[in-house]
């Protein structure tokens, strides 16, 4: 349902998607699509966010997942969550069936590959190499062709990475940008560990903008509707179908997938004091008689 | 004065406004846009804002009330001020002379009709039913092809609304989104109650960025220059024709019609520990004494 | 590298860049884009900040210069930090070879212009009437008929700046918006003031998102890895090559020429208690000691 009887023989034109910690305040945002504009004045620039917490490569790795199923055909995703800029680590770009991902190779495009390649990642929230799925293509940005030079030591977003995406959409080859990487870095897979007594162990990976706690437990693992869920001291029985069902704090699926936490009308991180990183346990729902006994 | 010579000929490209309380962290104002231009990659959008408090419906309804007037012809503006999502709220669209505007029928698109309309409307601050005027068209959205599935529970801005924004303005038809509505929710209109005594009692029904107090008090009804107001124990003398005009707070006519209430350089909100709701009290200018002879 | 092979014969859409201190709440910046968009339709509207400091027209200004260099052939740029709007403060409009400039005529055009020009601003922080250059040109905006009527006193940008802007890009020619200006306000070139002992006496023009603290000094004028900053009774030894390189806070050269000072993954603003307009002091580097003896 992402195309229109209308607009079927339309050629699109370039999408390119910005996802960064830079904030509104100063000239970060404005500059990149300066760059952009500059380059392929025919873009279309949608900002994702630009509010990841200061260098929280995993939280931008996590909300660039959620926008992924959603992203027009052939965008490409500037990706700028950098605390290591102007160090020696890469830059890269990353082209897959969903996209063209543009950032520093520090974990933040991860959510770009799939589950069962980032498996080769092992230590949950840290990033560590995993070779580059056959089907898709990597390469390590040098090509200083593509580059706004000269490029500054603290912003490769509107030095390299912007303008790398505006080339790609005005039509430069994606093997023109630099040699191919065998490897990328990436973090394992968002899921809560299983542990041997059947419960979940998950952690809060974001807060929103309403206060709501974005947990890592995918809402298949919970079990539907009467699981429960432990987080800061607090029990929430059952599944909730929306902010107004139920008592004063809730647990639902999550737009995304995960299990959400909210507190009715305020925001739940506030009252619970809690912070990105903190655990949440899940019980999942005992599945009914009938197919227990079958197991 | 809203053309150009040099673009009349032109045909303009289909314009989405978004007005929602979703913040610009996280996904969520993105995951709109990118759905928006994986259905219609021509399409024009830009933000109205996204920083309605959370929940606050009148507030998303009256921010809406001062774009309207500034609209692009043909504009259709997704407002999503939602704490029903996931409930039975309907959703709705409704087209005017103004533009077209989609979504939950709760009242946050009371200004998109005129305040003779939602006079039928009774209690302040509260959302009533009221009869489509006969010269617009509502519908309920129901119709699924334009959705974006699966629908969630929590996040109709980006699996109901924006998705059909996108295909109004991809030619979809307006009476194929769903069944025609005849009631729609809205607020009264906005204006201060006349007291016998001639007095106005108004209340804050918006605070801006530079924490100057906008209020319900139309200015036309405030009588000029020589009126007065009250607000948190403080009196203004007057009306003032700027920020810098006058002494350190002022009273003036806001850009929206409205009567506005500033600190010189500073916020009056903080000064005067107020908030959205508070009371104001106007005293009108008494009309000059060749005219109250006449009445 | 601002052109593609791609898009060389491409007919560049007319670009508006905005940059005021309304910030995202509330209706301002929306109102600006519905005004553009109803006059040319197929303008490319992009924000580079709402969220200058409240009134801070240096700041506006500061942070202008630092995306000039990078603004697409053709732009047209809104800067709208107008405490005095209402008044009888000029609206100006300025083209010069980086592009064109609308806004009041208090100084937060300035960095439109050369720093020869501006030299003849004397007082540090304070904007004065300078000669427009011969090869730019200026005029008084008075030709109410590119206004959005009727023009309310407190909201320029929606009713003056940016219809006058959109109206630029759909063709209406310059010399049309009013009568011609031999001057305008500019602050002085940022520069920190070189005292007779050799050291530099600068301030803090703007403070980040991260809370780095962005200084006058030009890195030029700094000398070099050698030398050594002070601020806030903090003394830094050296200039870093990038955030993580080095001690806890480091100085480097940021990426507008300026002299920049953070914290390694923490906000040096808030560390230090400084705030925009307090002194930092720079020991330049000694240079080498055979050029010394040369001289």
């Amino acid at each position: 349902m992402r195309t229109s009887p209308a607009t079927e023989t339309y050629v699109p034109p370039p999408v390119i998607a910005l996802l960064t910690d830079f904030g509104w305040a100063g000239h970060f945002a404005g500059s990149m699509k300066a760059v952009i504009l500059g380059i392929n004045p025919a873009a279309t620039i949608f900002d994702i966010t630009h509010e990841i917490a200061p260098q929280a490569v995993e939280e931008g790795a996590f909300i660039l997942g959620a926008v992924i199923p959603f992203l027009p055909e052939g965008a490409v995703c500037v990706v700028v969550v950098d605390p290591g800029v102007g160090t020696r680590r890469p830059a890269i770009a990353l082209r897959t069936e969903r996209g063209t991902f543009v950032g520093p190779d520090n974990g933040v495009l991860s959510a770009a590959l799939d589950d069962e390649h980032r498996a080769a990642a092992k230590a949950p929230g840290r990033a560590g190499a995993i070779a580059v799925p056959p089907a898709y293509r990597a390469v390590r940005l040098s090509n200083r062709r593509y580059f706004h030079e000269p490029v500054s030591n603290t912003f490769h977003g509107r030095d390299i990475f912007a303008p790398v995406a505006a080339h790609l959409t005005a039509g430069v080859p994606f093997h023109d940008l630099g040699e191919p990487a065998a490897t990328i870095l990436a973090f394992p897979p968002w899921a809560a560990v299983r542990r041997p007594n059947g419960r979940l162990a998950g952690r809060i990976l974001s807060i929103d903008h309403f206060g709501n706690l974005v947990t890592d437990v995918r809402t298949d693992d919970a079990g539907g509707a009467l699981m429960s869920v432990g987080v800061a001291g607090l029990r929430i029985e059952g599944l909730s179908r929306s902010y107004q069902d139920g008592p004063e704090f809730v647990a639902y699926a999550g737009s995304s997938g995960y299990l959400e936490i909210a507190r009715r009308n305020a925001s739940a991180a506030a009252a619970l004091s809690v912070r990105v990183g903190d655990a949440v346990e899940v019980e999942p729902a005992a599945p009914p008689a009938g197919r227990r006994r079958k197991a």
